[in-house]
């Protein structure tokens, strides 16, 4: 992409009215505009790296045997009366009537409609196990929304179901899950420590949240130092070992109880990015969702639910992810992997080497973000850091006279004078692993 | 995927509330689950195919130029009430009031965002031209919804909005996105002819109309049969013969004004999936959203917006494809490209044989659905034709006597017998073109 053509609308100053850093960033660089309160428009950036993220989500689901699903923003109040949550939900609920004046809600989640499908559609043991998940918008309707899209009101979700014959079979549903998400969250870059969590709204007993360590996180997480390694192991996942180890939120921790030797025990700030939790029957009781079991018994379905805040994500990256100059993105989320920049447009020779340094990219499948915008150097530095592309290549004069382009990455600050055939050999092997 | 394990709730009969073919295979072969009058959630199969179809029109976006956005899908009704739409649109659009009273409403089309966005974003004309695009949620609150996914209330759609300084400009945009429009089609083995239309609500001058051919649709379409072989066209598109040549609906069609001689004009039935125009400065004007030009001066936008059916695709992909044994994908959007049919399950050597073609598949990237059921052959090629799989290997008693496996051709019907490595080959071509 040549950013002489892309929709990138920085801003020079800081927005006044970001009070985190990651809203801030998402602003200056274009990657957000705000429609309304806690209403947000992704713009070209903003989106690339949400798509890569909904992707990564994705094939770690599909991975576990979930199978994709959508289910409808709009919703009947009815089906929500049946659990008793259109009551209980509250304001935050965004309540809408239709033209023929039927209660409907925007789905801030979708226990009800997926129990719904499956006491049409699942009837027999043999149908079990079963996980659903969909990614989709979700809204709820805070009362103070703020940190951009850490706490919106529209937000995307992905959010997994799983069905089971009993306890014992939804326990390998949400070990699955559970290995899933340790694996997502590594491929992103992050380390994400799932600690105990309260039930919540919703009810039940294996319930685990997943926080994302950055300095400027909103909760306080106590965990087993063990932990550290688990989670950011993108391979096998020592599952017995990662539920037996030690983890809980401030709100949760009793240092009298703790189980770890003090030591052991480390403290981080941390942003929730997910939660998994088992809560038996209580929504197939509510919709009498049963299956026939092998004696010709009903059964009720055990359930579990797990949700992934996919558009939250992109804040917490930023969070975990930056330095004063800018975002510093993680390869694998990166809106492009490599920044091009021309320091001498105008020049023949370099915009001729630089268009095809751009080709050659773009043949080989590396997405490339081509500054060939007439700008001086240090504007053209100084964007590149804050829009955080995690390779830069740049080619001037020097490149001109000694064959050699400047590589700098990003997240080191460190800059090596090569060839750009080296370069693009060491970008191919790092794309490849 | 194995069938036994996949999500797929076939129905035995046809559901008696479905008027339309699509609508009723879409319910028989557990595509969509109805939640609400004219909204549907996507179930396994269905999500597949949204998802193939929504990846084509979004290739086809990006290689215009277009850039891909998302706007919320809850806008706020100060917003509308700029353009005077707020009122203009009547009981269709979703009108919603948050926890704050806020007057709020669920995007039925989204010029206005996207033109508060080029207000404050889009300020020289060196900003231009500039077009961007979203796949996003929309809801409109039909009166009567019908036929399935064809007239739902929430639906997918791609809108894409353009903005340029001046008619010569718009009308460049208006072109790249005609031309993307019939490859999109072409690519799903559609015949998608583009008529005049009426501007409609929304205004416009250059606008036109994309119809599927489908001996089921509900418009009436007379066009110059020298458009069959341009739309149908994946390589380079003639755009200025294919905008020379006459095509109109029936209300706008007049048999004493029609320029194409008798014997050259086609009559066909159509289905609308997509609408591209050309609105001048209707929203620009609105907003006040203008450019500085080269010389100092003020220039309103000259705006066109460019829709697509995505979710109403699915549908009219049946419409146009399928027979009284069920639906016939083209191999484009196909939700698998392979049903592989174990004719004698426990039997051991069947097994390991289905096994291993199974998994070569799945090695060489070709999307199957195993049927390892225990079910009778008849109940397995019913199904098989019913859910439109393009090509069924099977593999029974005979083929451990030849060491053949049966290939059928769901479209022609043809069944061929060969090696199996003959038929791996022939596929790998197939996906390869």
């Amino acid at each position: 992409m040549r950013l002489s053509y892309y929709f990138l609308p920085t801003l020079k100053e800081n927005p006044s009215e970001a009070q985190i850093i990651s809203h801030r960033l998402m602003l200056r660089t274009g990657m957000i505009f705000q429609a309304s309160a806690g209403i947000y428009a992704w713009l070209p950036l903003g989106t690339r790296v949400l798509r890569k993220i909904e992707q990564i989500v994705r094939e770690e689901q599909d991975r576990t045997g979930a199978q994709e699903i959508l289910m409808p923003t709009i919703q009947s109040a009815e089906l929500w009366r049946e659990s008793g949550r259109y009551d209980a939900y509250g304001l935050e609920m965004l309540r809408i009537t239709d033209r023929h004046d039927r209660e409907m809600l925007y789905s801030p989640t979708a226990e009800e409609l997926v129990t719904d499908i499956a006491r049409k559609h699942i009837k027999s043991y043999r149908d079990l196990p079963r996980m659903m998940y969909q990614i989709q918008w979700k809204f709820r309707d805070e009362i103070r929304p703020r940190f951009g899209v850490m706490r919106g009101r529209e937000f995307l979700m992905k959010d997994c179901y799983s069905f089971d014959l009993n306890y014992e079979g939804a326990l390998v549903s949400y070990r699955k899950m559970l290995e899933a998400y340790i694996k997502t969250f590594s491929r992103m870059g992050l380390t994400a420590i799932p600690v105990k969590a309260d039930s919540g709204a919703i009810g039940g007993d294996l319930s685990q949240e997943f926080q994302v360590l950055a300095s400027t996180g909103e909760s306080l997480v106590f965990y087993d130092q063990a932990l550290d390694s688990i989670v950011k192991n993108k391979g096998e996942v020592d599952v017995n070992r990662l539920m037996s180890l030690y983890a809980a939120e401030e709100g949760l921790h009793d240092p009298q109880k703790c189980p770890v030797p003090e030591d052991q025990l480390k403290t981080a700030r941390g942003i929730e990015v997910g939660h998994i939790f088992y809560f038996a029957t209580k929504y197939s009781d509510a919709f009498n969702a049963c299956v026939t079991g092998k004696d010709g018994e009903t059964i009720p379905l055990h359930m579990g639910s797990y949700g992934i805040g996919v558009s939250r994500l992109v804040g917490a990256l930023i969070e975990a992810n930056h330095d004063e100059a800018g975002i510093i993105w993680p390869e694998s989320v990166a809106p492009f992997i490599v920044g091009l920049l021309n320091l001498k447009p105008g020049d023949n020779k370099c915009d001729t080497l630089c268009e095809e340094i751009y080709h050659k990219f773009l043949n080989q499948g590396i997405e490339v973000l081509y500054d060939d915008r007439n700008e001086r150097p240090g504007a053209k530095f100084a964007n590149m850091d804050l829009i955080g592309i995690p390779w830069q290549i740049r080619v001037g004069t020097r490149t001109m006279e000694t064959g050699q382009i400047e590589m700098k990455c990003r997240r080191s600050g460190e800059i090596q004078e090569l060839s750009f055939e080296s370069a693009l050999t060491s970008l191919k092997k790092r794309m490849a692993t």
